[in-house]
C-alpha cells in the first residue's frame, strides 16, 4: 500500500504527525481534506509544503485563519 | 514503490497524462515542481485538485499564468 504519513512542518522546523496511513488529500475551501486508509478523516487549515511520497511523507505548513 | 502518475485535469473532465512516477510534488512560487523517480523534472502553473496515492494518482488543474 502506498499511502503516507502527514506531518506538520512546525516554526522551529520540528515535524509532528498529523495523520497516519492517507490516501487521499484533497484542496478545498474549507481547507485540506486528508483521509487515510482507514477512512479517518481530518480538514486542516494549511498549505502543502512538500510530499516525498517514495518516502512516504507529507508535509503541511500551518495556515493562519 | 509508491511514485505517483501526475494527470490533468481538463475542462472537459476528461484526464491527461503529464508525469510518471512522480515521487516528489514541492508547491513552489513559480509552480509546483514535479520530480520523478528518474530525475526528471517539471515545473508546473497548477494547483492541487486531488491526490488519491493508494491509487497512485494525482490530479492537478491548469492555473492562468
Amino acid at each position: 500500500m502506498c499511502e503516507a504519513n502527514v506531518y506538520w512542518l512546525n516554526d522551529d522546523g520540528s515535524e509532528e504527525l498529523l495523520l497516519e496511513d492517507v490516501d487521499k488529500v484533497k484542496p478545498t475551501e474549507n481547507g485540506i481534506v486528508l483521509e487515510s486508509i482507514f477512512s479517518e478523516r481530518k480538514v486542516v487549515k494549511a498549505s502543502i509544503k512538500e510530499m516525498a511520497l517514495v518516502s512516504h511523507k507529507i508535509l503541511l505548513e500551518r495556515l493562519a485563519d
